[in-house]
Protein backbone atom coordinates (compact mmCIF):
# COMPACT_ATOMS: atom_id res chain seq x y z
CA UNK A 1 0.00 0.00 0.00
CA UNK A 2 1.34 3.60 -0.89
CA UNK A 3 1.19 5.37 2.56
CA UNK A 4 2.80 2.64 4.11
CA UNK A 5 6.23 4.46 4.28
CA UNK A 6 7.06 3.99 7.78
CA UNK A 7 7.35 0.04 8.01
CA UNK A 8 10.49 -1.74 7.66
CA UNK A 9 13.68 -0.35 7.18
CA UNK A 10 11.88 3.42 6.44
CA UNK A 11 10.69 3.62 9.86
CA UNK A 12 14.07 5.40 10.96
CA UNK A 13 14.14 7.84 8.53
CA UNK A 14 10.14 8.40 8.67
CA UNK A 15 10.82 8.89 12.70
CA UNK A 16 13.61 11.38 11.84
CA UNK A 17 11.99 13.36 9.16
CA UNK A 18 8.92 13.92 11.83
CA UNK A 19 11.04 14.95 15.16
CA UNK A 20 12.66 17.58 12.44
CA UNK A 21 8.90 19.19 11.72
CA UNK A 22 8.73 18.67 15.50
CA UNK A 23 11.03 20.16 16.59
CA UNK A 24 10.63 23.18 14.01
CA UNK A 25 7.30 23.99 15.04
CA UNK A 26 8.06 23.84 19.25
CA UNK A 27 10.93 26.04 18.41
CA UNK A 28 9.34 28.79 15.85
CA UNK A 29 5.94 29.06 17.34
CA UNK A 30 7.67 29.85 20.62
CA UNK A 31 10.14 32.51 19.66
CA UNK A 32 13.10 33.60 22.02
CA UNK A 33 12.00 37.70 22.88
CA UNK A 34 14.62 40.05 23.72
CA UNK A 35 16.05 40.15 26.87
CA UNK A 36 14.09 43.27 27.65
CA UNK A 37 10.65 42.04 26.70
CA UNK A 38 10.94 38.92 28.46
CA UNK A 39 10.59 40.03 31.87
CA UNK A 40 11.68 37.60 34.59
CA UNK A 41 13.13 35.26 31.41
CA UNK A 42 10.09 33.53 31.62
CA UNK A 43 9.97 32.69 27.68
CA UNK A 44 13.73 31.85 28.12
CA UNK A 45 12.76 29.65 30.93
CA UNK A 46 9.92 27.46 28.45
CA UNK A 47 12.45 27.32 25.94
CA UNK A 48 15.22 26.21 27.53
CA UNK A 49 13.61 22.88 28.40
CA UNK A 50 11.07 22.64 25.82
CA UNK A 51 13.84 23.10 23.26
CA UNK A 52 16.34 20.57 25.52
CA UNK A 53 16.78 17.40 23.09
CA UNK A 54 14.59 15.12 23.44
CA UNK A 55 13.10 11.81 21.67
CA UNK A 56 9.94 13.27 21.35
CA UNK A 57 8.34 10.37 21.38
CA UNK A 58 5.11 11.26 22.04
CA UNK A 59 4.34 14.04 19.10
CA UNK A 60 5.64 11.05 16.73
CA UNK A 61 3.49 8.49 18.30
CA UNK A 62 0.90 11.36 17.54
CA UNK A 63 1.88 12.08 13.94
CA UNK A 64 1.99 7.68 13.10
CA UNK A 65 -1.64 7.61 14.70
CA UNK A 66 -2.41 10.60 11.99
CA UNK A 67 -0.49 8.66 9.47
CA UNK A 68 -3.10 5.26 10.51
CA UNK A 69 -6.18 6.83 9.87
CA UNK A 70 -6.08 10.00 8.69
CA UNK A 71 -5.15 12.91 6.57
CA UNK A 72 -1.48 13.21 7.57
CA UNK A 73 -0.33 16.73 5.86
CA UNK A 74 -2.68 18.82 7.44
CA UNK A 75 -0.82 21.46 9.30
CA UNK A 76 -2.80 21.82 12.04
CA UNK A 77 -1.92 17.85 12.60
CA UNK A 78 1.82 18.99 13.40
CA UNK A 79 0.76 21.60 15.79
CA UNK A 80 -1.85 19.17 17.71
CA UNK A 81 0.78 16.45 18.05
CA UNK A 82 2.95 19.29 19.49
CA UNK A 83 1.29 20.25 22.00
CA UNK A 84 1.73 16.82 23.75
CA UNK A 85 5.22 17.65 23.81
CA UNK A 86 4.03 21.24 25.69
CA UNK A 87 2.16 19.08 28.16
CA UNK A 88 5.29 16.40 28.49
CA UNK A 89 7.62 19.30 29.13
CA UNK A 90 5.73 21.20 31.71
CA UNK A 91 5.25 17.90 33.80
CA UNK A 92 8.71 17.17 33.28
CA UNK A 93 9.66 20.70 34.91
CA UNK A 94 7.31 20.54 37.66
CA UNK A 95 7.71 17.27 38.49
CA UNK A 96 11.56 17.97 39.05
CA UNK A 97 11.03 20.87 41.76
CA UNK A 98 11.95 20.20 45.15
CA UNK A 99 8.83 19.86 46.63
CA UNK A 100 8.28 17.28 44.37
CA UNK A 101 11.20 14.92 42.62
CA UNK A 102 13.41 17.52 44.00
CA UNK A 103 15.60 16.07 40.83
CA UNK A 104 19.09 19.02 40.33
CA UNK A 105 19.45 17.13 36.62
CA UNK A 106 17.15 16.87 33.33
CA UNK A 107 18.76 15.52 30.34
CA UNK A 108 22.18 15.91 31.19
CA UNK A 109 21.25 19.48 32.16
CA UNK A 110 20.76 21.15 35.19
CA UNK A 111 16.93 21.55 35.88
CA UNK A 112 14.88 24.32 34.89
CA UNK A 113 14.11 25.85 38.24
CA UNK A 114 18.22 25.40 39.10
CA UNK A 115 18.46 27.77 36.04
CA UNK A 116 15.60 30.31 36.81
CA UNK A 117 14.63 29.71 40.43
CA UNK A 118 11.74 27.72 41.19
CA UNK A 119 9.29 30.73 40.93
CA UNK A 120 10.04 30.82 37.40
CA UNK A 121 9.59 26.84 36.70
CA UNK A 122 6.73 27.02 38.71
CA UNK A 123 5.61 29.95 35.84
CA UNK A 124 7.57 28.24 33.17
CA UNK A 125 5.17 25.09 33.52
CA UNK A 126 1.97 26.88 33.60
CA UNK A 127 2.74 28.72 30.75
CA UNK A 128 3.22 25.54 28.84
CA UNK A 129 0.32 23.99 30.11
CA UNK A 130 -1.64 26.95 29.26
CA UNK A 131 -0.08 27.36 25.45
CA UNK A 132 -0.73 23.71 24.80
CA UNK A 133 -4.55 24.41 24.77
CA UNK A 134 -3.72 27.70 22.96
CA UNK A 135 -2.11 26.12 19.90
CA UNK A 136 -5.12 23.77 20.17
CA UNK A 137 -7.66 25.96 19.33
CA UNK A 138 -6.23 28.17 17.53
CA UNK A 139 -5.40 25.23 15.02
CA UNK A 140 -9.27 24.68 15.18
CA UNK A 141 -10.15 28.15 14.29
CA UNK A 142 -7.36 27.84 11.75
CA UNK A 143 -8.52 24.51 10.06
CA UNK A 144 -11.75 25.61 9.64
CA UNK A 145 -12.38 21.85 11.66
CA UNK A 146 -13.15 23.42 15.42
CA UNK A 147 -15.21 19.88 16.51
CA UNK A 148 -12.32 17.74 15.28
CA UNK A 149 -9.58 20.11 17.56
CA UNK A 150 -12.39 20.21 19.81
CA UNK A 151 -12.08 16.75 20.65
CA UNK A 152 -8.20 16.53 20.36
CA UNK A 153 -8.84 18.80 23.14
CA UNK A 154 -10.84 16.98 25.27
CA UNK A 155 -8.31 14.14 24.88
CA UNK A 156 -5.58 15.86 25.82
CA UNK A 157 -7.41 17.42 29.25
CA UNK A 158 -7.96 14.38 30.36
CA UNK A 159 -5.35 12.76 29.77
CA UNK A 160 -2.95 15.25 31.45
CA UNK A 161 -5.46 16.23 34.04
CA UNK A 162 -6.43 15.03 37.89
CA UNK A 163 -7.98 11.58 36.70
CA UNK A 164 -4.87 11.22 34.08
CA UNK A 165 -1.00 12.33 34.44
CA UNK A 166 -2.12 14.52 37.59
CA UNK A 167 -3.98 11.38 39.59
CA UNK A 168 -0.79 9.47 38.76
CA UNK A 169 1.56 11.98 40.03
CA UNK A 170 -0.61 12.78 42.88
CA UNK A 171 -1.06 8.69 43.44
CA UNK A 172 3.09 8.73 43.39
CA UNK A 173 3.88 11.47 45.88
CA UNK A 174 0.97 11.16 48.30
CA UNK A 175 -0.08 7.22 48.43
CA UNK A 176 1.77 4.17 49.91
CA UNK A 177 3.90 2.99 47.16
CA UNK A 178 2.69 0.26 45.10
CA UNK A 179 2.99 -3.73 46.70
CA UNK A 180 1.66 -5.63 43.96
CA UNK A 181 2.16 -5.80 40.45
CA UNK A 182 -1.52 -4.66 39.88
CA UNK A 183 -1.23 -1.39 42.01
CA UNK A 184 1.90 -1.23 39.82
CA UNK A 185 0.28 -1.00 36.70
CA UNK A 186 -2.43 1.17 37.28
CA UNK A 187 0.34 3.37 38.36
CA UNK A 188 2.45 3.33 35.03
CA UNK A 189 -1.36 3.83 33.66
CA UNK A 190 -2.38 7.47 34.96
CA UNK A 191 1.08 8.55 35.28
CA UNK A 192 2.45 7.52 31.85
CA UNK A 193 0.43 5.49 30.02
CA UNK A 194 -2.55 8.46 30.19
CA UNK A 195 -0.65 10.89 28.47
CA UNK A 196 0.33 8.16 25.55
CA UNK A 197 -3.23 7.54 25.01
CA UNK A 198 -3.96 11.01 24.51
CA UNK A 199 -1.42 11.52 22.03
CA UNK A 200 -2.78 8.64 19.79
CA UNK A 201 -6.22 10.40 20.09
CA UNK A 202 -4.81 13.54 19.26
CA UNK A 203 -3.15 12.44 16.01
CA UNK A 204 -6.41 10.84 15.66
CA UNK A 205 -9.19 13.37 15.84
CA UNK A 206 -7.01 16.06 14.54
CA UNK A 207 -6.34 14.21 11.36
CA UNK A 208 -9.49 13.49 10.71
CA UNK A 209 -10.38 9.90 11.70
CA UNK A 210 -13.23 8.12 11.91
CA UNK A 211 -14.66 6.85 14.91
CA UNK A 212 -14.32 3.66 14.82
CA UNK A 213 -10.86 4.44 14.05
CA UNK A 214 -10.16 6.66 16.58
CA UNK A 215 -11.13 4.43 19.32
CA UNK A 216 -9.19 1.29 17.67
CA UNK A 217 -6.07 3.91 18.32
CA UNK A 218 -7.05 4.62 21.44
CA UNK A 219 -6.58 0.95 22.39
CA UNK A 220 -3.50 1.03 20.90
CA UNK A 221 -2.27 4.09 22.81
CA UNK A 222 -3.44 2.69 26.34
CA UNK A 223 -2.10 -0.72 25.85
CA UNK A 224 1.59 0.91 24.33
CA UNK A 225 1.39 3.31 27.23
CA UNK A 226 1.83 1.11 30.06
CA UNK A 227 3.95 -1.38 28.00
CA UNK A 228 6.02 1.79 27.66
CA UNK A 229 6.19 2.27 30.98
CA UNK A 230 7.14 -1.74 31.93
CA UNK A 231 9.68 -1.53 29.40
CA UNK A 232 11.19 1.13 31.85
CA UNK A 233 10.63 -0.76 34.99
CA UNK A 234 13.13 -3.63 33.03
CA UNK A 235 16.11 -1.67 34.12
CA UNK A 236 14.18 0.03 37.04
CA UNK A 237 16.17 -0.87 40.34
CA UNK A 238 13.34 0.55 42.58
CA UNK A 239 11.02 -3.03 41.23
CA UNK A 240 13.26 -5.80 40.83
CA UNK A 241 10.65 -8.20 41.96
CA UNK A 242 8.40 -7.19 39.63
CA UNK A 243 11.10 -8.03 36.40
CA UNK A 244 10.30 -10.94 35.05
CA UNK A 245 6.62 -10.18 35.33
CA UNK A 246 7.36 -6.70 33.81
CA UNK A 247 8.75 -8.46 30.66
CA UNK A 248 5.84 -11.06 30.53
CA UNK A 249 3.05 -8.26 30.47
CA UNK A 250 5.17 -5.84 28.29
CA UNK A 251 4.51 -8.37 25.90
CA UNK A 252 0.93 -9.03 25.80
CA UNK A 253 -0.12 -5.27 26.01
CA UNK A 254 1.64 -5.15 22.49
CA UNK A 255 0.19 -8.50 21.16
CA UNK A 256 -2.90 -6.15 22.88
CA UNK A 257 -1.69 -3.07 20.71
CA UNK A 258 -0.92 -4.49 17.43
CA UNK A 259 -4.40 -5.98 17.45
CA UNK A 260 -5.77 -3.02 17.64
CA UNK A 261 -4.43 -1.74 14.84
CA UNK A 262 -5.83 -4.83 12.70
CA UNK A 263 -9.68 -3.46 13.24
CA UNK A 264 -8.38 -0.12 11.60
CA UNK A 265 -10.26 0.67 8.17
CA UNK A 266 -6.62 0.73 6.07
CA UNK A 267 -4.64 -1.64 8.71
CA UNK A 268 -1.79 -1.18 6.13
CA UNK A 269 -1.47 2.45 6.79
CA UNK A 270 -0.67 1.71 10.66
CA UNK A 271 3.49 0.77 9.61
CA UNK A 272 4.82 4.10 11.59
CA UNK A 273 2.66 2.57 14.98
CA UNK A 274 3.67 -1.47 14.40
CA UNK A 275 7.25 0.11 13.92
CA UNK A 276 6.94 1.92 17.48
CA UNK A 277 5.46 -1.16 18.96
CA UNK A 278 8.10 -3.34 17.51
CA UNK A 279 10.70 -0.96 18.78
CA UNK A 280 9.42 -1.08 22.23
CA UNK A 281 9.20 -4.67 22.35
CA UNK A 282 12.85 -5.53 21.42
CA UNK A 283 13.93 -3.06 24.03
CA UNK A 284 16.44 -5.08 26.52
CA UNK A 285 17.07 -4.54 30.58
CA UNK B 1 -36.24 46.38 27.15
CA UNK B 2 -37.50 43.04 28.31
CA UNK B 3 -33.63 41.71 28.91
CA UNK B 4 -32.64 44.13 30.69
CA UNK B 5 -33.11 42.72 34.01
CA UNK B 6 -30.01 43.88 36.14
CA UNK B 7 -29.64 46.89 35.95
CA UNK B 8 -30.81 49.26 38.87
CA UNK B 9 -31.82 47.53 42.09
CA UNK B 10 -32.25 44.17 41.01
CA UNK B 11 -28.66 43.98 40.36
CA UNK B 12 -27.61 42.75 43.23
CA UNK B 13 -30.51 40.10 43.09
CA UNK B 14 -29.44 39.19 39.68
CA UNK B 15 -25.64 38.93 40.31
CA UNK B 16 -26.66 36.69 43.60
CA UNK B 17 -28.78 34.30 41.67
CA UNK B 18 -25.48 34.15 38.72
CA UNK B 19 -23.07 33.25 41.77
CA UNK B 20 -25.25 30.04 42.97
CA UNK B 21 -25.33 28.94 39.54
CA UNK B 22 -21.49 29.49 39.29
CA UNK B 23 -21.41 27.93 42.81
CA UNK B 24 -23.55 24.79 41.67
CA UNK B 25 -21.66 23.78 38.41
CA UNK B 26 -18.16 23.91 40.42
CA UNK B 27 -19.24 21.63 43.05
CA UNK B 28 -21.40 19.61 40.97
CA UNK B 29 -18.42 19.08 38.05
CA UNK B 30 -15.95 18.36 40.74
CA UNK B 31 -17.54 15.68 42.82
CA UNK B 32 -15.76 14.56 46.32
CA UNK B 33 -14.17 11.50 45.83
CA UNK B 34 -14.22 8.21 48.52
CA UNK B 35 -10.78 8.99 50.75
CA UNK B 36 -9.82 5.55 49.25
CA UNK B 37 -10.21 6.70 45.82
CA UNK B 38 -8.52 10.24 46.18
CA UNK B 39 -4.45 9.06 46.22
CA UNK B 40 -2.77 12.24 47.90
CA UNK B 41 -5.66 13.82 48.30
CA UNK B 42 -6.08 15.66 44.99
CA UNK B 43 -9.42 15.91 44.42
CA UNK B 44 -10.30 16.93 48.41
CA UNK B 45 -7.08 19.77 47.66
CA UNK B 46 -8.60 21.28 44.09
CA UNK B 47 -12.25 21.47 46.38
CA UNK B 48 -11.00 22.95 49.32
CA UNK B 49 -9.88 26.02 47.21
CA UNK B 50 -11.87 26.26 44.45
CA UNK B 51 -14.99 26.11 47.09
CA UNK B 52 -13.80 28.24 49.33
CA UNK B 53 -16.01 31.29 49.87
CA UNK B 54 -15.30 34.35 46.79
CA UNK B 55 -17.12 36.61 45.11
CA UNK B 56 -17.14 34.88 41.89
CA UNK B 57 -16.66 38.48 39.83
CA UNK B 58 -15.12 37.00 36.83
CA UNK B 59 -17.74 34.18 36.17
CA UNK B 60 -20.36 36.91 37.21
CA UNK B 61 -18.89 39.14 34.26
CA UNK B 62 -18.70 36.14 32.13
CA UNK B 63 -21.92 35.55 32.62
CA UNK B 64 -23.17 39.50 32.45
CA UNK B 65 -21.06 39.64 28.96
CA UNK B 66 -23.31 36.50 28.07
CA UNK B 67 -26.39 38.51 28.72
CA UNK B 68 -25.55 41.15 26.76
CA UNK B 69 -24.71 40.24 23.87
CA UNK B 70 -26.01 36.38 23.40
CA UNK B 71 -27.94 33.21 24.34
CA UNK B 72 -27.27 33.71 27.92
CA UNK B 73 -29.32 30.59 29.13
CA UNK B 74 -27.50 27.64 26.99
CA UNK B 75 -26.20 25.13 29.68
CA UNK B 76 -22.85 25.34 28.10
CA UNK B 77 -22.77 29.43 28.85
CA UNK B 78 -22.88 28.57 32.66
CA UNK B 79 -19.76 25.80 31.92
CA UNK B 80 -17.97 28.31 29.93
CA UNK B 81 -18.06 31.03 32.44
CA UNK B 82 -17.43 28.93 35.79
CA UNK B 83 -13.70 28.14 33.40
CA UNK B 84 -12.50 31.65 34.57
CA UNK B 85 -13.17 30.68 38.18
CA UNK B 86 -11.05 27.09 37.90
CA UNK B 87 -7.99 29.27 36.56
CA UNK B 88 -8.28 32.10 38.96
CA UNK B 89 -7.98 29.90 41.60
CA UNK B 90 -4.87 27.73 40.19
CA UNK B 91 -3.20 30.76 40.04
CA UNK B 92 -4.19 31.84 44.05
CA UNK B 93 -3.03 28.22 45.10
CA UNK B 94 0.50 28.73 42.93
CA UNK B 95 0.84 32.27 43.81
CA UNK B 96 0.56 31.36 47.49
CA UNK B 97 3.71 28.93 47.30
CA UNK B 98 6.72 29.68 49.33
CA UNK B 99 8.17 29.67 46.28
CA UNK B 100 5.83 32.86 45.13
CA UNK B 101 4.29 35.20 47.34
CA UNK B 102 4.45 32.73 49.82
CA UNK B 103 1.14 33.57 51.59
CA UNK B 104 0.14 31.42 54.72
CA UNK B 105 -3.27 32.04 54.24
CA UNK B 106 -5.88 33.05 51.54
CA UNK B 107 -9.89 34.22 51.96
CA UNK B 108 -9.03 34.03 56.27
CA UNK B 109 -8.49 29.88 55.60
CA UNK B 110 -4.96 28.39 55.81
CA UNK B 111 -3.20 28.56 52.10
CA UNK B 112 -3.32 24.94 49.94
CA UNK B 113 -0.14 23.68 50.66
CA UNK B 114 -0.36 25.31 54.61
CA UNK B 115 -2.85 22.30 54.17
CA UNK B 116 -2.11 19.57 51.60
CA UNK B 117 1.56 20.20 51.57
CA UNK B 118 3.55 21.85 48.32
CA UNK B 119 3.46 18.84 45.83
CA UNK B 120 -0.39 18.68 45.90
CA UNK B 121 -0.39 22.57 46.07
CA UNK B 122 1.20 22.29 42.66
CA UNK B 123 -0.79 19.61 41.40
CA UNK B 124 -4.19 20.78 42.68
CA UNK B 125 -3.27 23.99 40.25
CA UNK B 126 -2.37 22.31 37.76
CA UNK B 127 -5.33 19.84 37.77
CA UNK B 128 -7.30 22.71 37.49
CA UNK B 129 -6.16 24.55 34.94
CA UNK B 130 -6.15 21.69 33.08
CA UNK B 131 -9.82 20.86 33.99
CA UNK B 132 -10.88 24.54 32.87
CA UNK B 133 -9.94 23.73 29.50
CA UNK B 134 -11.41 20.25 29.47
CA UNK B 135 -14.82 21.63 30.50
CA UNK B 136 -14.76 24.10 27.41
CA UNK B 137 -13.99 21.48 25.39
CA UNK B 138 -16.34 18.97 26.82
CA UNK B 139 -19.17 21.92 26.58
CA UNK B 140 -18.39 22.44 22.82
CA UNK B 141 -18.62 18.66 22.01
CA UNK B 142 -22.22 18.73 23.93
CA UNK B 143 -23.77 21.79 22.09
CA UNK B 144 -22.85 21.43 19.07
CA UNK B 145 -21.21 24.65 18.30
CA UNK B 146 -17.37 23.80 18.88
CA UNK B 147 -16.54 26.85 16.99
CA UNK B 148 -17.54 29.18 19.15
CA UNK B 149 -16.75 27.28 22.55
CA UNK B 150 -12.98 27.10 20.75
CA UNK B 151 -12.89 30.64 20.54
CA UNK B 152 -13.96 30.75 24.03
CA UNK B 153 -10.55 28.51 25.07
CA UNK B 154 -8.42 30.57 22.87
CA UNK B 155 -9.51 33.37 25.15
CA UNK B 156 -9.14 31.77 28.17
CA UNK B 157 -5.57 30.58 27.25
CA UNK B 158 -4.34 33.81 25.64
CA UNK B 159 -5.57 35.64 28.82
CA UNK B 160 -4.21 32.99 31.24
CA UNK B 161 -0.99 31.99 29.56
CA UNK B 162 2.73 33.27 29.09
CA UNK B 163 1.94 36.42 26.83
CA UNK B 164 -1.23 37.51 29.67
CA UNK B 165 -1.80 36.82 32.99
CA UNK B 166 1.61 34.04 33.44
CA UNK B 167 3.33 37.35 31.99
CA UNK B 168 2.29 39.47 34.94
CA UNK B 169 3.33 37.17 37.74
CA UNK B 170 6.84 36.25 35.91
CA UNK B 171 7.28 40.46 35.82
CA UNK B 172 5.82 41.19 39.13
CA UNK B 173 8.14 37.92 40.78
CA UNK B 174 11.41 38.39 38.22
CA UNK B 175 11.51 42.22 36.90
CA UNK B 176 12.43 45.34 38.85
CA UNK B 177 9.41 46.53 40.62
CA UNK B 178 7.46 49.92 38.61
CA UNK B 179 9.03 52.55 39.06
CA UNK B 180 6.19 55.00 36.99
CA UNK B 181 2.69 54.69 36.68
CA UNK B 182 2.70 53.23 33.23
CA UNK B 183 4.81 50.27 34.48
CA UNK B 184 2.39 49.64 37.27
CA UNK B 185 -0.74 49.65 34.48
CA UNK B 186 1.09 47.30 32.60
CA UNK B 187 1.71 45.05 35.22
CA UNK B 188 -2.41 45.41 36.21
CA UNK B 189 -3.04 44.66 32.75
CA UNK B 190 -0.74 41.04 32.75
CA UNK B 191 -1.57 40.12 35.99
CA UNK B 192 -5.00 40.95 36.35
CA UNK B 193 -6.53 42.41 33.33
CA UNK B 194 -5.91 39.65 30.98
CA UNK B 195 -8.00 37.51 33.18
CA UNK B 196 -10.67 39.92 33.31
CA UNK B 197 -10.90 40.32 29.25
CA UNK B 198 -10.93 36.40 28.78
CA UNK B 199 -13.69 36.34 31.01
CA UNK B 200 -15.78 38.87 29.04
CA UNK B 201 -14.96 36.91 25.61
CA UNK B 202 -15.77 34.11 26.93
CA UNK B 203 -18.86 34.77 27.91
CA UNK B 204 -19.81 36.50 24.56
CA UNK B 205 -18.45 33.77 22.50
CA UNK B 206 -20.08 30.87 24.13
CA UNK B 207 -22.93 32.62 23.90
CA UNK B 208 -23.12 32.75 20.26
CA UNK B 209 -22.36 36.95 20.36
CA UNK B 210 -21.29 38.33 16.66
CA UNK B 211 -18.26 39.22 16.33
CA UNK B 212 -18.89 42.99 16.38
CA UNK B 213 -20.32 42.48 19.96
CA UNK B 214 -17.24 40.06 20.73
CA UNK B 215 -14.77 42.79 20.06
CA UNK B 216 -17.13 45.56 22.04
CA UNK B 217 -17.22 43.51 25.01
CA UNK B 218 -13.40 42.80 24.73
CA UNK B 219 -12.86 46.71 24.85
CA UNK B 220 -15.17 46.71 27.89
CA UNK B 221 -13.19 44.27 29.42
CA UNK B 222 -9.75 44.98 29.14
CA UNK B 223 -10.84 48.54 30.29
CA UNK B 224 -12.76 47.09 33.31
CA UNK B 225 -9.87 44.76 34.27
CA UNK B 226 -7.54 47.39 34.81
CA UNK B 227 -9.67 49.52 36.51
CA UNK B 228 -10.58 46.77 39.11
CA UNK B 229 -6.15 46.36 39.70
CA UNK B 230 -6.41 50.32 40.13
CA UNK B 231 -9.31 50.19 42.40
CA UNK B 232 -7.46 47.53 44.28
CA UNK B 233 -4.54 49.95 44.23
CA UNK B 234 -6.70 52.78 46.31
CA UNK B 235 -6.38 51.02 49.26
CA UNK B 236 -2.75 49.60 48.93
CA UNK B 237 -0.05 50.79 50.84
CA UNK B 238 2.77 49.15 48.38
CA UNK B 239 1.97 52.33 46.09
CA UNK B 240 0.55 55.06 48.06
CA UNK B 241 2.30 57.98 45.80
CA UNK B 242 0.31 56.57 42.63
CA UNK B 243 -3.15 56.76 45.05
CA UNK B 244 -4.63 59.98 43.19
CA UNK B 245 -3.67 59.20 39.35
CA UNK B 246 -4.90 55.90 40.02
CA UNK B 247 -8.52 57.24 41.11
CA UNK B 248 -8.05 59.09 38.16
CA UNK B 249 -7.28 56.49 35.58
CA UNK B 250 -10.07 54.33 37.18
CA UNK B 251 -12.49 56.89 36.34
CA UNK B 252 -11.25 57.01 32.71
CA UNK B 253 -11.20 53.63 31.68
CA UNK B 254 -14.66 53.00 33.43
CA UNK B 255 -15.91 56.02 31.11
CA UNK B 256 -14.24 53.97 28.13
CA UNK B 257 -15.69 50.67 29.17
CA UNK B 258 -19.39 51.78 29.22
CA UNK B 259 -18.35 54.05 26.16
CA UNK B 260 -17.61 50.14 24.14
CA UNK B 261 -21.29 48.95 25.86
CA UNK B 262 -22.76 51.85 23.83
CA UNK B 263 -21.65 49.88 20.33
CA UNK B 264 -23.01 46.49 20.67
CA UNK B 265 -26.31 45.78 18.46
CA UNK B 266 -28.81 45.78 21.95
CA UNK B 267 -26.78 48.33 24.43
CA UNK B 268 -29.79 48.61 26.08
CA UNK B 269 -29.01 44.15 27.32
CA UNK B 270 -25.68 45.47 29.21
CA UNK B 271 -26.92 46.36 32.53
CA UNK B 272 -25.14 44.01 34.36
CA UNK B 273 -21.90 45.00 32.65
CA UNK B 274 -23.26 48.96 33.49
CA UNK B 275 -23.74 47.96 36.94
CA UNK B 276 -20.81 46.32 37.56
CA UNK B 277 -18.51 49.22 36.29
CA UNK B 278 -20.77 51.35 38.45
CA UNK B 279 -20.06 49.52 41.42
CA UNK B 280 -16.46 49.30 40.88
CA UNK B 281 -16.34 53.48 40.55
CA UNK B 282 -18.75 54.01 43.53
CA UNK B 283 -15.45 51.83 45.09
CA UNK B 284 -13.78 54.24 47.92
CA UNK B 285 -10.30 53.69 49.54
Amino acid sequence: MATEVAAGPDWQAWAAARRAEIEDVLSSRLPALPADDDPGRLIEAMRYSLLAPGKRLRPVLALAAAEAAGDFRDAGVLVAASTVELVHCYSLIHDDLPAMDDDDFRRGKPSNHKVFGEAMAILAGDGLLTLAFEWLADAGQRSGRPAAFGRAALALARGAGAAGMVRGQARDLGAPPPTSFEQLERLHAEKTGALFRAAVEIGAHASGASPEDAAALARFGDAYGIAFQHADDLDDADHPEHAARARQQMTALLTRATAALDSLREPGRAGALRALATALGNKTP
